[in-house]
Parts: structure tokens; C-alpha cells; sequence
């Protein structure tokens, strides 16, 4: 876990737009904690509030002055550079859009999934999501040091940009048609849900089609890296077959 | 988590062949707790030894007279119970076997998967692999309740029974055909290896062929439960598509 701690560093990297993770604040700070807390409330970024102790043990110092942030330790990318790579590779665009994955190992492993299916980056959500913790990056067996995330406001906003650009936006999805039926050769973005709530309505509705896997027995969706897994090799096949 | 505690109701349990995941015995243990480890070490059950205090609060209680046990919350099938299973339902037997995965999250994703792509059951072995635990039943989405598991004493044991009985044993490894190009829509028991030291060398000669999931990334392999899920939905995308 990278962690910055003390007024004046945590005030300068809410400035710098460098990604942050969490803000700890000490309970009823007083001064310019006002302020960080303001800014950090702007930008969306989770505030957890602590005693002295605590916010000594996070900060791993006594001499935070009551405020620390947890920084990412990793790069996050644009969503034109993960389409830059399938260009540069010659290669339809193969991106996967995680609506709102909250459990760091799914994170983890769906990244380093997509590393071995071929797929060329992955677009998550700057809110409600969890980001490139230490855990995501251990659960990836290193693949997040090669498959480029990017993090952005608006998961619907991008949608719209990915169809203007010419790809097939794709939910995984209950109701849908069966996923090996449907044809997954061409530029594609898959939409996976969060653990709990499935995928948002509003996301769901930009896409262009709906892709379901065929549940068999008696449990009615599959754990989220296990699904992305599926889709993810099934486009990898589709792809390795056609060509 | 299921814990019995007392020197006469874990000495019944051990007795009774009742699936016991983990002794605990407090350190120093005089008279019948002899009898007890000794019981639990030929039924190569893991004993752990702690202190008065440790155990009070593993058995929350301090009337466990200086030994308690885990058990496991949920019942254990046998093979033939799976293959039963199988021609109860007029199919190709579908099995799958672990060779010693360890995390408890893999195990539950791996059932819940199996439930969805349909196969009979999954088979692990009693040593040195985690068991029915209830964290595995939160991660299995309670598919635990529905797909039966087997463990076994020796899965090499196992494999020739299976082949014998006409199964097609396989093994997931990283030197062998596509797995998309292999036929799987026979008789077939998939083998996947643990998560740090994939498959063993005895189990994987004992195999009837090797299937490969093709990398086309920086990591060598995926995550237990995201390959074990990419190959069950191959092997239902294949007997959908004989139909």
C-alpha cells in the first residue's frame, strides 16, 4: 500500500489529480483538514474518519498531522491508449468494462485473465468500484504491470464514445442470447456487472446486444471473474477459429 | 464454522468417521487428549496447539477441557454418488477433479461454476486441500448445497477407477492441444492443479491427454477457478452444440 501523509503532501497530490485511493482524516480536524476534506469530497474519493491511533497505525508516522491518503501504486491509463494497443497490434479493439467490481481478487484475477485471453485493456469506474489496490495487483499474478486499466467518471459517457468509434458494446447479462451463439469477432467491449447488483439499468440499455450463459443447475449467475473469464476466451476462440 | 468441543464429543466425532476439518488441542495436554491426537494424527486430520486463552475462544467456551474440533458444515457425497448423479439424468459423466487447491474462494467459485455448466459433481482429495468450510460455502453462492463433492484419499487411486469405468481423464497444463480443438464431449473428468504448483507429475502422467488454454499475454497461467471455469463452459458449449 502506498501511503502519504502530512497536510501540505496530501494537499498537493488532491491538486496534481494523482490517483487516490482514500483520504484518512483524524475525527474533527480542524484548519486546512477542512479544506483537504472539501477537496477530496469534490473529487468522490472515500473519506474514512479515525482516531489518533489509528490514523498512527495507517500512516505508519505519528507526524501525519492528522490526515493521510492511500495512493495507488499503479499506472492507470486512458481509454486511448487501450485502443492505441489494439491498433498498434492490428487487432479488432477487445476491451472489457467492469460495472462497479467491488472484491479486489475478482479485479485481480479478471486482469490477469484478460492478459492470457488477448484482451487489450479494461475500463472501470473512478466511483463505487475498488481500483489497483496492492491486493488487485497480487491477485493479477502481476498481469496489471501489463494490461493497461483505465479509470473513468462516467461508464456511460465512454460507452457512448466506444459505439461512436465504431465497437459492439456488449452486456453479460441474464436475458440475453446464448454467448457462443453471438458473434464476438468484431471491435467489442464487455460489460461485466458488480458481484451483487448485476449491471446497472442504464448501462445495460446503451448496449447493443445482451449475452447470457447457460446456467444448468440451481445457482442463477456466476461468481464476476469466472464469467469475464468465460466471455473472454469465448471471443479469444471466435477470434483464433475465424481467422 | 462448526466447532465441537469436550474430550468425549470429539472422541465420539473422530469414532464416527464424521468429516472433522482441524483438531485444536491446548498445549501440554495430559490423559484422554493423548488418545484424541493420536486418533487424529492415523486419520491424518491437521492439530493445531494453542494456549488456554486461544482455545476458550476457538470454542467459545471454556468448558472444552483442553481440546475442540472444526467440522465441516457441510456432507461429503462419494464418486459413485456423482456418477449416479450422471445416469440419473441420462448424461456423459462430467466430473471434475482438484488436485489440492488450497483457497477457499477458488473452491467456492469452482462449485458455484460447476452448477452452472452443468457438471455432476467435483472430487478433491482429503490431504492437503481445503475442505467444505463455510468460507467456501459463502463463495460458492450456497452451490455447495446442490453440487455434490467427494474427497478422497488418493486421487491417483481415483483416476484409475474412473478410467476404468470409461471416463476420458484429462489435465489442464500448459504443454498440451487447445482445449477448444480437443473433443470434450465424451465421458470426461477435468483436472485442474492447484493454484501455486499446478498439476502433480503422478496425476498428469495417469491423465488420458492434456488440453492447454492458450496465453497470449505476459502471465504464464490463470487463476485456478477462472481456467477450471473457461473449460466446463467449453465442454457445455460442445454437448450443447453435438445435441
Amino acid at each position: 500500500m502506498s501511503v502519504i501523509f502530512g497536510r501540505n503532501p496530501v494537499l498537493e497530490a488532491l491538486k496534481s489529480q494523482r490517483e487516490i485511493e482514500k483520504l484518512v482524516v483524524i475525527k474533527n480536524g480542524e484548519g486546512s483538514i477542512k479544506r483537504i476534506e472539501r477537496m477530496a469530497r469534490e473529487s468522490k474519493i472515500p473519506i474514512q474518519y479515525v482516531d489518533k491511533k489509528a490514523l498512527d497505525r495507517f500512516a505508519g508516522s505519528s507526524k501525519h498531522q492528522g490526515v493521510a491518503a492511500q495512493t495507488s501504486p499503479y499506472k492507470y491509463y486512458e481509454v486511448d491508449d487501450i485502443l492505441a494497443r489494439a491498433s498498434d497490434k492490428g487487432e479488432e479493439p477487445f476491451l472489457m468494462i467492469l460495472d462497479n467490481i467491488e472484491d479486489p481478487h475478482n479485479l485481480g484475477a479478471i486482469i490477469r485473465t484478460a492478459d492470457g485471453a488477448g484482451a487489450h485493456g479494461i475500463i472501470i469506474p473512478k466511483r463505487n468500484a475498488v481500483g489497483l489496490t496492492e491486493t488487485v495487483g497480487k491477485a493479477s499474478a502481476g498481469a496489471v504491470e501489463y494490461l493497461p486499466v483505465a479509470k473513468v467518471t462516467n461508464i456511460a459517457n465512454t460507452i457512448d464514445k466506444l459505439k461512436a468509434l465504431g465497437l459492439w458494446v456488449v452486456s453479460c447479462d441474464m436475458d440475453g442470447e446464448l454467448y457462443y451463439e453471438a458473434d464476438l469477432t468484431g471491435p467489442i467491449a464487455v460489460i461485466i456487472g458488480s458481484e451483487g447488483k448485476g449491471i446497472s439499468r442504464l448501462v445495460k440499455e446503451k448496449s447493443d446486444f445482451v449475452v447470457s450463459l447457460p446456467m444448468e443447475g440451481n445457482i442463477s449467475s456466476l461468481n464476476a471473474s469466472n464469467a469475464a473469464a468465460v466471455l473472454m476466451y469465448e471471443i479469444n476462440r471466435q477470434r483464433s477459429c475465424k481467422k
